[in-house]
C-alpha cells in the first residue's frame, strides 16, 4: 500500500512531500487512517541529524491519532472505526524482563521506535507524518471518545513522558511539584501534577508565559533568571520535573528539593552535566531520568486524561506548513504543541 | 572536667596529646567513659581543612563506644556501667519535619555534629580521641552486649553510613548490589549486603583485596581498571553503593544498573562529578547520595550486627599511634579500620 507522507530526504534538509509504502496488514496488525500527528522536538533532533547517523528518508512523528481502517484476523482489541494511537514505539522483544513488567520502553532487545527504528522485521519504521500507517495491535492505544483527537495526539508522546514520572515519583495531593520549562512537555506536566493533585511551582526562564501556566493548574510560578528563586524554594519540592533540553545547573535544582527529593530528567541535553555529590549526599536526594512510558500506563495516562479532560494545546496546521512549524519550535514560538492535520495529505 | 586527648591545633598539623574541658553532666546527659574510637577518613579531612576552616584546636573522632560512668537525673534509657556508643551526631533540633522522621542527620536546622560542630548552647563539640565525653542521652546508643567493643567502633559511622542507604534501597535477598571500593566503608558494606541476603559484587580498582572481599561476604569481585568489567556487567545491578571519596566515571557505572536501579554515593569527591542525563533516562536510573543515618536506624544496625555477628576488621593502636595511622589511612594501608584504644589516653 502506497500512501502520501512528509519526509527529511537528508540530514537538515526541509520535509518536502513523498509517498511511501505501508506493509500489508498481518495477523496482528491494525491499518489506522491518521487525522492528526504532532510534531515533537524529536522529530526535530532526529531529522537534523543531532541525534547521530539516521537511515534517511525519514518520515517523523510519534503522536499519532486515528481511526481504525482494518484489523489483522487476530485482532480482537481493536475495531475497525475505533479512534486510536500510537506512541514513541511499534514493537519490543515482548519477552524480556523489562517486556514482562509492561516497561517495553526499556526493553532489553531495543525497543522499535515508531520512526527511524529498526522493525522486527528488517525493515525501517515510518512516522506518522503520512495518511496511513500499519501497527501491530498491541502497540496501538484506544483514545477514548470524549478527547479531542487534535489536543490527543501529544498526549502519546508529551502526555506519557510526563505522566510516568509523576505517577511513578508519587506526585499527588500533598506534594509539592516543580516543573522546569514551560513548553509542549512542560504545559502537560503543569495539567497532569495539577490533577493527580499535587502543589504545582512552575519554574521557567522569565514570567513571559506565567498567566498561562496558572491557568493550566499551576499554583505558582517562578522566573529561574532570578537568582532569588533559587533562595527562596531551596529545600521545597519533593519532586522536579526538568523538561528542559538545554543545559541547567544541577546543583541549583537540587538545591530546590527537600530531604528524599529527586528532580526527574525528561529533557535530554546532548552535553554532560556537572553534579557536585554533596548537592545529593545532603538531602539524601536523587537525580534521576525517565523515557515514555509503556503500553499499559500510556493506556492509563490516556484514560486518566479523559477522566480529567485533558489534552493538550494545539495549534493545528496544514500538513504544507511543517517546515515553518519546524523553525517556530526552534524559536519556542508554539503555545504549546503544533498538530498536522493529516487530512490535508490525502 | 578536664581531661585527656589527642587534638589538631591547626590544619595540616599533627595530633598531639592536651586536655580539654568536657562539660557538667546535665539532667539528660551521659558521662561516657571511652574504651575505643575509630579512626574516620572524615577526621583526617577536617584536621587537614580540606572540608573548609575549623575551630581548631579539633578533637576528632566519631566512631566512639564506650561505657557509661555517670547519668543526669532525667535519664532513663541508659545506666551506669552500659556499653554505649556514640557516631557522627551529637545533637539536632528535635522539631523539624526530618527529626520528627528519625532523619536527625539531615535536620532542617542543621545536626550537630560530634567535634568542630557548634552545640545547641554555644559551645564547640570535641569528639572521641579523649578519656571522656558527655552527650545528650538521645544521642547515644546502646551497644549490644556480644560485639567486640573494638569492632563495634566503627560501625557507628562506617556501619551506618552503608546501612541505612542499603536498607533504605532495598538490598536484600533476589537484589544484585555492587559495592564499589573495598576500604573502611566498603568492607561494611559487603559485610552488609551479604547479611541483608543480597548477591553482593565488590568493584575495586584492582583484584588485590579479592580474596579478603570474597571472606568477607561477597559473591564476585570485578577490577575496575579492566574495561571489560563494564561490558560484562552491563545492565547488572539493582543498587551500587559507591564509597571512594575520588572521582569516578558516573556514566560507565550507570551504565552498570539495571532499568530502575539506583547509583548510591556515600563517598563525597570534593570535585564536581560529569553526567550524561542519557545514562538516567536510557534505563529509568538514579543517581543518589545518603548520609550517614538516624538515631533509630542507628540502633536497628547495632541490633542487626549483633544478631548477624558483624564487626569491623579492625587494627586496634595505642593513642601515640595515631599520626602513623593517618599517614597509612592516607596510603591506603588499613584493612579495614584503625581503631584507638582510649585507654593508653588515661
Amino acid at each position: 500500500m502506497r500512501v502520501n507522507a512528509y519526509a527529511a530526504l537528508a540530514a537538515g534538509q526541509p520535509l518536502t512531500p513523498t509517498t511511501i509504502e505501508r506493509r500489508e496488514v498481518g495477523p496482528n496488525d491494525v491499518l489506522i487512517a491518521i487525522e492528526y500527528a504532532g510534531i515533537c522536538h524529536s522529530d526535530i533532533h532526529t531529522v537534523n541529524g543531532e541525534w547521530g547517523p539516521q537511515p534517511f528518508p525519514i518520515v517523523p512523528g510519534h503522536e499519532i491519532v486515528g481511526t481504525v481502517a482494518k484489523v489483522g484476523s487476530d485482532v480482537t482489541r481493536h475495531q475497525v472505526g475505533d479512534r486510536v494511537g500510537v506512541g514513541c514505539m511499534v514493537n519490543s522483544c515482548g519477552e524480556c524482563t523489562s517486556c514482562r513488567k509492561g516497561d517495553e520502553q526499556y526493553c532489553l532487545a531495543g525497543m522499535v521506535p515508531t520512526y527511524a527504528g529498526t522493525d522486527r522485521d528488517g525493515t525501517t519504521t515510518q512516522g506518522g507524518y503520512a495518511t496511513h500507517v500499519v501497527v501491530d495491535a498491541d502497540y496501538v492505544l484506544s483514545v477514548p471518545a470524549s478527547l479531542d483527537p487534535a489536543a490527543a495526539a501529544p498526549l502519546l508522546c508529551a502526555g506519557i513522558t510526563t505522566y510516568a514520572p509523576l505517577r511513578g515519583w508519587g506526585a499527588g495531593p500533598g506534594k509539592k511539584v516543580a516543573i522546569v520549562g514551560l513548553g509542549g512537555l512542560g504545559h502537560m506536566a503543569v495539567k497532569i501534577a495539577h490533577a493527580l493533585g499535587a502543589e504545582v511551582t512552575v519554574l521557567s526562564q522569565s514570567l513571559k508565559k506565567q498567566e498561562d501556566g496558572l491557568r493550566l493548574g499551576a499554583d505558582h510560578y517562578h522566573a529561574t533568571s532570578d537568582p532569588e528563586t533559587f533562595r527562596a524554594l531551596a529545600g521545597r519540592f519533593d519532586l522536579i520535573l526538568n523538561t528542559v533540553s538545554a543545559r541547567i545547573d544541577l546543583d541549583a535544582y537540587l538545591g530546590l528539593l527537600a530531604v528524599d527529593g529527586t528532580l526527574v530528567n525528561v529533557g535530554a541535553p546532548a552535553e554532560p552535566l556537572s553534579v557536585n555529590v554533596f548537592s545529593l549526599i545532603g538531602g539524601r536526594r536523587s537525580l534521576a531520568g525517565s523515557m515514555i512510558g509503556g503500553i499499559a500506563p500510556t493506556q492509563e495516562m490516556l484514560d486518566f486524561c479523559a477522566e480529567h479532560n485533558i489534552g493538550a494545546e494545539v495549534e493545528v496546521i496544514s500538513a504544507d506548513k511543517v517546515n515553518a512549524a519546524y523553525e517556530r519550535v526552534l524559536a519556542s514560538d508554539v503555545r504549546y504543541r503544533f498538530v498536522i492535520d493529516i487530512r490535508t495529505l490525502a
